[in-house]
């Protein structure tokens, strides 16, 4: 097959860490140009809009969605009905609501739209669920903490509604999880940690139930300073199984697993490519429905303002 | 068909107010027995809890859960694992996760799941969404203002995590609204008003948009003394539709038009007869879905402490 020529949408971090050099190695696909408001790619066409991309460039047949969450379901429904195949960055919108009225739009348009998951393409996943298959799963507990300043240097975004707070990073360990457990979960207990000043927490734990009683407890917290934790630790009748580095890592009681090398973005590359050869979409909502719950049904506490860099001392 | 014998579950006020008035005049349900912590109902068999009117009736076919919605999931998860037939008020769960995991239950278990909304049942709501199925639409206005020292009267759980505050009404003029338009909406912006003592919000304001570009505006207040208002506006290219009285009373152009007289909770019993009749489930998530999308995505206020009963003055 031809590569697909791709245009590139919302050149921020992602797009440069990730994106960018995922595209560069595929065969899949042919980056042809970008849209962004204030940065531009060298070397492929560059344009300030997703509309004007589509106006100059008909042949371009599939676009990759990397702004922040809140400006995407526009940007997604224009080109679903223009008849492109479209792939989102992770959480897939800023609503439930906004992501079926996608599913559907791509199902009448007849193109392929991926709800992208990178976590769930991390080398120690798949190993993980196939492992967890044969056991009897008792307890599971997830440990998410990193230091917001680091990862997400001065992105206000963050803590705007729909910016999801800890939960930009806490919905990788829930499409994680999601992946990984052979049955369902639900949400009992939230407690969400706003700072004063924000309209997103900055932390939260969690508490899930599974059909057999199995409980699921998550630690998130956007405020860990020094060694970063990214862990899921699954606790069986057959043993212990941890996850570890965000999914990179793979031990059993405590032995080590090969694992292949960090290809995540690859991975999602690669699936948006097979989607859109079998004419199918791929739209889990089920981490993103987790957070809603948890916003809808967590406790709430107040803590003290956050700021990217502390205001100067008087 | 002989009638299904039905367990009550949760006896409080929606119980007495709707429930057991209905059941009394229906012939496809016979009731015998309640199932609540602190309350009975004469002449039937009285039980502390649902396991134990399930354990000693086996005969009971059927149950239909008035508690509030935070203690409904397990009690229904139970009931469904038993092979019980299963009736929830609104809202159908503390979460939309849970709400997920009971259709499951009730499709491996061919038992019938009915989430009711028991606003759909309001006589102006079939004739109004088959008046707008002709129309262009251009603009919904929602207006939901009631005291809820009235109608809540010392009702502490509904400002508890789950219990939705002001979205406890509000989400009745959303299933109304998901039931009435002919297109799927989404929420585009909200901001949500918190008294500063509790945890879920006395007033709401949210945008939704439609695929045509309509807009759906929706005002939502628990503080309304005085006069009560549950209104629904249509505009369309064909006229102007208003619901009022939550459905009870439709005009077109200010025209009122002829209503069957108001009987929601005997239209949701002749449903779930119908759902078990017929092995068929009805679980809409929607209404409960824009709810959690208003608490992930809109923006927060606080307001001054909220009490059912002012506290004394110094």
């Amino acid at each position: 097959m031809a590569p697909v020529k791709l245009g590139l949408v919302g050149i921020g971090k992602i797009a440069r860490d990730q994106h960018l050099p995922s595209l560069s190695r595929s065969s899949d696909f042919d980056l042809v140009a970008a849209a962004s408001r204030n940065a531009g790619v060298d070397g492929i066409a560059n344009f300030a809009s997703t509309e004007e991309m589509l106006e100059a460039m008909p042949e371009i047949a599939a676009v990759s969605l990397c702004m922040p969450p809140q400006a995407r379901h526009a940007v997604a429904a224009e080109a679903l009905a223009k008849g492109k195949h479209v792939m989102l960055e992770k959480p897939p919108g800023a609503t439930l609501s906004e992501v079926e009225h996608l599913a559907g739009l791509a199902a009448s348009h007849g193109v392929s739209l991926f709800a992208s998951w990178h976590s769930r393409e991390a080398p120690g996943v798949g190993p993980a669920r196939d492992w967890l298959k044969g056991q009897r799963i008792r307890k599971v507990a997830v440990t998410w903490k990193e230091d917001v300043r680091l990862w997400h240097p001065g992105q206000d975004w963050i803590f705007e509604p729909g910016g999801l707070g800890v939960f930009d990073p806490g919905i990788n360990a829930l499409s994680i999880v999601t992946r990984i457990l052979p049955f369902p979960i639900w949400l009992t207990g939230a407690e969400l940690t706003f700072p004063e000043n924000r309209q997103a927490p900055i932390a939260a734990s969690l508490v899930f139930a599974g059909p057999g009683g199995e409980a699921v407890e998550a630690e998130l917290d956007f405020r860990q300073t020094g060694p970063q934790t990214w862990d899921i630790v699954v606790e069986t009748d057959g043993g212990t199984l941890t996850l570890s580095m965000g999914g990179a890592k793979l031990s059993i009681d405590g032995e080590e697993q090969a694992m292949a090398p960090e290809a995540e973005y690859d991975g999602l590359y690669a699936r948006f490519a097979e989607l859109i050869s079998a004419g199918q979409s791929d739209v889990d909502p089920s981490p993103l429905r987790h957070v809603a719950d948890a916003f809808l049904f967590g406790r709430r506490a107040v803590t003290e303002p956050f700021f990217f860099d502390p205001p100067a001392a008087l």
